[in-house]
This record gives structure tokens, sequence and C-alpha cells, in this order.
């Protein structure tokens, strides 16, 4: 693999530094949050939370891999025996990805079937996602890349379609105060997420080596931030306001 | 020993964090979701929660050990001269698998004099078996592991007997709305027992060195996460339903 410059490799790092401290931020003001919500409301704030302390703990061990990877000499970078660990990114997903849409479902108050159905049902898409997308990135091969890319793409694409249409009525029955605010937080999910595979193919789209080493990791990163940091306080927000409505 | 290999030794690496980050999430969601159980529960899930604590501490203990047991060098995988502790599973399990059933027994709610009769008997059969279940995990001669694997299977088959058949009664007398869910808590908690035997063995089974150490590890690792993180959520959920119905 093509090396990765100091400019590059200090880039990578800032970006990761910068990860640690939005999700460690927000799990703090989430947790405080939670006791400013009505009751029906704290589980939901509760995961938004606790999916932004797991981003926290792998961005700690993202940030510890990248600087064991790499050693800076005084002639520029050089590649140490150590190689980035990219599975702790698919670990935090196969967690948080799950929870994402939990807290939507949970901040939308449905009824107990449709929260337990539409949960189990769309929680076990986005883990097999993850699963499929996994032997994907940890390819060199092209053509192995776009096979495990389109393999899951299919419960990508099952998951979005259920975002778009199936909570549409669920959505046209939350009060009138925070309908907006709900049908934005899933307009956020669904851009966040079309970000991630787009990601994984540039390096599949001719763009070399270490500009995209450079380029997935940054991405992924600011992917990750509006996905759960942005998209909790988001969900707080929504909690917030259905609770001084008593909705 | 047969040494593990480069891949196999990420793969344990990887199922360690893993571990780490779902007991740590485990351990806020119950802490904070304490607050929202009625008062007669509240020692049920802060135990839950303390269960995943302790496995939270071992397996950082334990991703360390395995870290510093073998070194990356430019050829592949040296052991060093630290030994991987074993131990750290054997005492967290006596910490953990005694509080695992009384958490079960606690959020039944069964009177007094049965909750302390079944919660000695209970607990002390536990920690007798994991103190005759450790000798047999040290040890290389498969006569030896035999051996203090059959002992140890006395006190489980015990626990599972009373789980099955001495809990039924208790089961029965559940209020409707949560007595399914209790019998699924008390299934889930006897199906993921099961699983510790069966990994313990692999090793006498001629599942050759590398492999056997690799799969011993992994397998323990998804065992604890169902049987305390896992666990400890549907005991929160049956606290929550049972509150909800002031039972």
């Amino acid at each position: 693999m093509e090396m990765i410059n100091l400019g590059q490799f200090e880039l990578v790092s800032n970006a990761f530094s910068f990860a640690i401290a939005v999700m460690g931020a927000a799990t703090v003001f989430l947790f405080l949050g939670r006791s400013q919500v009505a009751p029906q409301y704290k589980t939901a704030v509760t995961i938004s939370g606790i999916v932004t302390l797991i981003a926290f703990y792998h961005y700690w061990r993202i940030f510890d891999s990248w600087q064991a990877a790499y050693t800076v000499t005084a002639t520029g970078l050089t590649a140490t025996v150590h190689k980035f660990n990219d599975a702790y990114r698919y670990v935090d997903w196969l967690l948080t990805v799950p929870l994402l849409l939990l807290e939507l479902i949970l901040v939308m108050r449905l009824s107990r079937e449709e929260t337990v159905s539409k949960g189990k049902s769309l929680a076990t898409a986005a883990a097999l996602m993850i699963l499929l997308g996994y032997p994907g990135e940890v390819s060199n091969i092209t053509g192995e890349r776009w096979k495990w890319w389109f393999l899951s793409m299919i419960p990508f694409v099952y998951i979005v379609i259920n975002l778009v249409s199936g909570l549409t009525k669920s959505i046209n029955s939350q009060p009138e105060s925070v309908r907006q605010m709900v049908s934005d937080a899933r307009t956020l999910t669904v851009l966040a997420w079309c970000f991630y595979p787009v990601v994984f193919v540039l390096p599949m789209l001719g763009v070399g080596g270490a500009e995209a080493t450079t380029y997935v990791q940054v991405g992924y990163t600011i992917a990750d931030i509006v996905a759960k940091a942005v998209f909790g306080v988001f969900i707080f927000a929504v909690a917030v306001r259905k609770s001084e409505s008593n909705a």
C-alpha cells in the first residue's frame, strides 16, 4: 500500500482527536439532559448517550492504533509493524447502528407491538449490513470490495426504504409541535447514512492509495459525528419538546 | 503450546475490545435505568449493572494481558515472557456468577424466606462450580482437565436442575404480563451456561492447540456477553414491566 505523508498522518490524527472530544461531550450532555425529559422518553435519551459513549471508547482505541501504526522520523513518516486496526470501526457500528435506529423508534413512542416489531426488523437489518460490509473493507481487491459492498447494500436499502416510507404514517401521527423535527431526524439519519457507502467506494473509484486512506478515515469520522452526536442531540430536542407538550 | 498466528491474535483482541464496549455500555444503561423501576426492583437492576461493571474491569485486564503476551514483529507474531492470565476470567466468574443467580431470584420477588434459601444454595453452588473448574482450566493434562470438569459439573447440574424444575412453581406465581419474560430469562441463563462446559472441553476433543486457544477465548467472550449484558437488560425489562403493572 502506498505510504501516507506526514501531513496526511496529522490530518487524520486531528480528526480522530476531534471525534473523541465531540463524542465525550455529547455523552455527558445527553446523560445530564436525561433528567429533563418525561419518564417515557428517558430510555431514548439514555440510548443516545450510550451510542456516543461507545463511539468515544472506540475513537480512543482508533486514535491509539493510528499512532502505533506510524513513526515520525527525521526524514518523514515510516510505517511500523503494527497495522492500523480497521476492525474497531466495524465493532463500533455493529453495536451503535442498531441502537441508533432504536433511539428514533423509541422517541416516536409508537404502540408496544409496533416498537418491538420495527425495533427487531431494523436492528437485525442494521447488524447484517455491518457484518456484510467488513470483509469488503479489509480487502485490497477491488472485485471483493464491490461484492461485499453490494451485499451490504441490500439491508442498507431495506432500512432506508423503511425509514423513508414505512415511518411516514408514524411521523404523521406525531403531535403537531414535533412532527417537523421527527421528520428532520429521519432525513438526517438517511443523509448521514448515505455517506458511508460513498466513503467505502472511494478506493475503488481510482482515488490513489494514500489519498484514499486519508479520505476514508476523515470521511467516516465526519459521518460518525453527524449520525451519532448531532443525531443524538436532535433526539434529545424532540424528547424535550414532546415532554413539554405532554405528548 | 502451538503458537497462534497474527490473524488469530487480532480476532481475539477484537473480541476482547468488543466485550469491553458491551459491558461498559450495559453498565451505564442499567445504572441509569435503575431510576425507572419501582423501589422493590432497584436491587435486582443494581446487581445487574454491578455484574457488567465487574466484567468490564476484567475484560480490560484480559485485553491488556493478551497484548502483553505477544509481540508483533516484522515476520509475524512471537510470544513474550508474559503468559496470558486465565485467572482473570475465573476471578470474574467467582464474583459474577453467584450475583447473576441473585438477579434472577430478586426480580421474581419471592417470599423473603424463599429468596434467602434459594439465594444461599444457588450462590454457594455457583462459587463451588467456579472453584472446581479452575484447576482444570490451567492444566495441559487432558486427564486432569476431565477430572476437574467432572467435579465442576456436579454443582453445575445441581443449579441447572434447580433453575429448570425448582423455579417452575415460582415462575407460575409471577403476574400474567411477565410470566413469559421471566421464563425466557431462565431459558437464556440455562442456554448461555451450557456454552461454558462445552468451550472448556474443546481442547480435550482434539481441536488443535492454537485453534483451541482462539475458539476458547472467543467462545467464553460470546457466552459472557449473553449471560451478563443481554441477560441484565432482560432483567431490567422484566423489572420495568412489573413496575408498570404494580406487581
